[in-house]
C-alpha cells in the first residue's frame, strides 16, 4: 500500500485564541498530504487536473485527539485507504515529528468526475497503476 | 429544539481554483453559525469561556453535496443534535439563501472542559437551561 | 464619494493564539468590504468578471493600530480613493461597531485586465458611471 | 547580514478561483519565512514569547507583480531590512524555486512589546546578538 509522510511546521496563521491549531486547518494539512501521495504515484493533481479529471471532496471526518500548536513540526501520513470504482478514500495521520501519539486523524472521501461535465468518470489508469 | 440559522456571503476568500468553496472553509461557516446559535441562547462563547468553560471539538463531519460559490449569499442552520453529560453535538446545514437544496450538511462533536486544567467538566447550568 | 459599511462578526477562525485577529486575515475583511461596496454601485464583481474584466490586485498596506478581538463586531468601510486609467485603489477602515477608534486601516491598489488575456483595459463604463 | 530561504509548495487552500494564490495567503508566506529567519537566529519566536517578548506587527506591505499557482514549489526569502530600538522591520520575496522573477515582495514592520503589559520593550539581547 502506498503511504506516505511529509513535515510541516505551524506558524501562528494556523493557531486560534486556544493557542492550537484551528480545527478547520486540518484539512489543509491533509490536503497537503493527499498532494505529496499523488506525487509520489508519479501522478500529480495538477497533472490529473489537466488530463480532464477532478477528485472534488464528497466527504471529510477528522478526529481530533490532542492539540497541535504553534512552531510544532508535524508529520502527516497519508495512505489510500478505498479504491473502488469512482470512490477514492485517503486516510490522514498527524502527529508531532518523531513522535507515537495521534494528534488528530481522518479520513475524505472523493470522486473521480471529469473536468468537462463533472461527471463521475473512471479514475485515470495511469493513476490507478501506481496505486496499486 | 434550539435552531438558528445566519447568512454569509461567500468572498473570493473562500474560494479554490476549481471555483468553489474550499472545502476546509465549511468548518468556518459551521463554527459561525455554533456561535450565534450560542447567542441565541442568551450565552456567548465568549462568556462561555470567561465563566470558565471551553468546547473544543473532538469530531467534526462534512457531507459536501453541490458547491457553494463566490458571492453566494448561504444560509447557515445550526442546532443541537445531542447534548448527554459533557458532550454536546451540533448539526449545520449549508444552503443558498432561499433554496431547498443541501450544498453540504454535517456536525460538530465537542467536550466540556475547565479552563483551568483542561479536564472534561459539566457544562454550566445557564446554557443547559437556555438549550432546553 | 461612494462609501459604504458593513458589519463583521469575528469568529475563533480569525484569531491567532496571541488572542487577537491574525494580522493577514485583515485583507480578506478588506475584500469583504470591497465586494459591497461594488455591490452598492449597482454591479457587483462577479458581474464585473462576467462581462469581461478582473481586478486583481497589485499592491496592498495595512496599518495594524488595536487588535480586533474573538466575537467582536466589527464594522468595515471602504471607499474608493483613486481611480485613473486602469487604476483602482480602493480604501478601508476596520473599527468595533459604534466606537471611533480605529483598529487596522489600509488600502488596496488594483488594475483592470481582460479575463480573455489578463492585459490592462479600461474599466466598464458602467462601473466608472456607477463610482462617480 | 541575514537572510534565509525556505521552500514552500502551494495548496488548493491558498489558491482561490482565479486559479492563483489569494491575495491575502502572501501575509501568511511572509510569516512562515519570518519563522525561520528567527530560528536560523538561534532563538525562535516561540522562545521570545516564552522569555516576555512579542512582536506584534504594526504595518505590512505587499507588491503583487505575477501570481503564484497551486502546486507551485515558491522559495520564500526574508532578511532584516531595519533594527533600530524597538523597531524590526523584515522584509520578504516570493519566486518560484530556481528562478529569478519576482512573484511577490513587502515587507512587514513589527515592535517588541512586553507579554506581561504589551508595552513596547527593548529587545531582547540575544536575539539583538544574533541579528548582528
Amino acid at each position: 500500500m502506498m503511504k506516505i509522510s511529509i513535515e510541516y511546521r505551524v506558524p501562528y496563521a494556523d493557531t486560534d485564541q486556544m493557542g492550537v491549531v484551528y480545527y478547520g486547518n486540518y484539512l489543509t494539512l491533509f490536503e497537503r498530504a493527499r498532494n505529496e501521495l499523488m506525487r509520489s504515484c508519479g501522478y500529480t493533481y495538477r497533472e490529473c487536473e489537466a488530463e480532464g479529471w477532478m477528485l472534488p471532496v464528497i466527504h471529510a471526518e477528522v478526529d481530533y485527539r490532542s492539540p497541535a500548536r504553534y512552531d510544532d513540526l508535524l508529520e502527516i501520513t497519508a495512505y489510500v485507504r478505498l479504491q473502488k470504482g469512482v470512490r477514492l478514500e485517503i486516510a490522514c495521520e498527524v502527529r508531532r515529528k518523531g513522535e507515537d501519539a495521534l494528534l488528530a486523524s481522518g479520513f475524505t472521501r472523493h470522486c473521480f468526475v471529469s473536468t468537462a461535465d463533472f461527471r463521475p468518470t473512471p479514475p485515470p489508469a495511469r493513476l490507478l497503476a501506481a496505486l496499486g
